[in-house]
């Protein structure tokens, strides 16, 4: 059977896959991280996802390093959470440096450990270059590190690359997956904002995708 | 003024590679790890190494990441040393999944934070290929991915990867680097044991360089 370490943070896409996957017939574990986020509502939620698929879930506390990531709005508390569109200036403000270098190399050792198979994550068509760690560049060249990083072979895998937020939306419903769960909001509210630039991502995924919205966003 | 994160363990060859850079006058900081090691004389010898030269020396605290690497010789205190030689059996006992890149990974993340044009670790041409994440090709791969990881380049120097042991002593001594202060003991008594198999590598490298060795060895 193959099984793969799965990178979950609790939203969309990381659900859908974590449910696609354990839907074929794979050992599946699901890994979060700590980074010092402003709030644990995607932790809660990742939780809540794991519990329901009957998933085994580890965070990866990396509190301690936040030293070494300078200020962000992600993790530095004193910032103001940016509301625009997903344009340049804003989303530079939600960049962790090295953030899924650091993430992977973690999963990577726990995949050894466990003799996994593979890495998974969600990288998608959608995701924004203004992530460098999200270019499809930056991937290919971490597989080729993660499979000599050791002995056992592990491979890097992003089954998710060629698809759109709305097909990975489309194909959670398809496949059941608890989309209700799942939390985007990078505030930490009792509900979706609506207004932040993943709210308004999310909501037009699930319009692009027709799928009915399970969200309550506070503003409406 | 060209700037670098040096990763220092507190043993010889990052301590000469740490005197090295600041000689050739460049700007740099030290790394260290913490990833629950049996003790923490490596650390304190960093500590002193770095009050010695005037650089600034932080530990990355990954002992929350215990549960991701499963078991070994350094990180779970139960297990006995490997006294032999570093034969592939002894070995293989004393390595931590992806040790490397994760702790490249984290410099890298300093590094970009610091707009910092490198980070340099001391791989040397006798690093035991038992160590997957010790070979080359595992190198220069990471340093691809290293390279493209943020808009801000950084590189990953190993400017000790055509010299052996010996030849790193030699030039330690030349540079007036302060390997009085090193630590290579597995164990963490209050002298260097004389028998692991590090001890008998550091042993063997100050006799090889024809440099005096100043450790104070237990057995002797």
């Amino acid at each position: 059977m193959k099984s793969s370490v799965v990178l979950l943070s609790g939203g969309l896409d990381s659900t859908v896959l974590l449910t696609k996957l354990k839907a074929e017939g794979r050992r599946v574990v699901a890994m979060g991280v700590d980074y010092g986020q402003r709030h644990s509502r995607e932790m809660d939620a990742a939780r809540a996802i794991c519990a329901r698929l009957g998933v085994e879930y580890r965070v990866a506390d990396l509190k301690s390093l936040a030293g070494f990531f300078g200020g962000n709005s992600l993790t530095d508390h004193t910032q103001a959470v940016y509301e625009g569109d997903y344009d340049e200036e804003g989303m530079k403000t939600t960049v962790v440096p090295a953030r899924n270098l650091i993430l992977i190399s973690v999963a990577t050792a726990w995949a050894i450990s466990l003799k996994c198979d593979s890495v998974a994550y969600a990288a998608h068509g959608g995701d924004h270059a203004i992530y460098p760690d999200c270019r499809p560049a930056f991937a290919e060249a971490l597989d080729k590190v993660v499979q000599i990083s050791d002995w056992h072979k592990v491979v890097l895998e992003r089954p998710f690359v060629a698809m759109d937020k709305a097909q990975i939306v489309r194909l959670g419903a398809e496949l059941g997956a608890p989309l209700e769960l799942t939390w985007s909001c990078y505030k930490g509210g009792n509900a979706h904002c609506g207004k932040c630039s993943t709210c308004r991502e999310r909501r037009e995924a699930f319009r692009a995708a027709g799928v009915p919205d399970p969200t309550h966003y506070e503003e409406d």
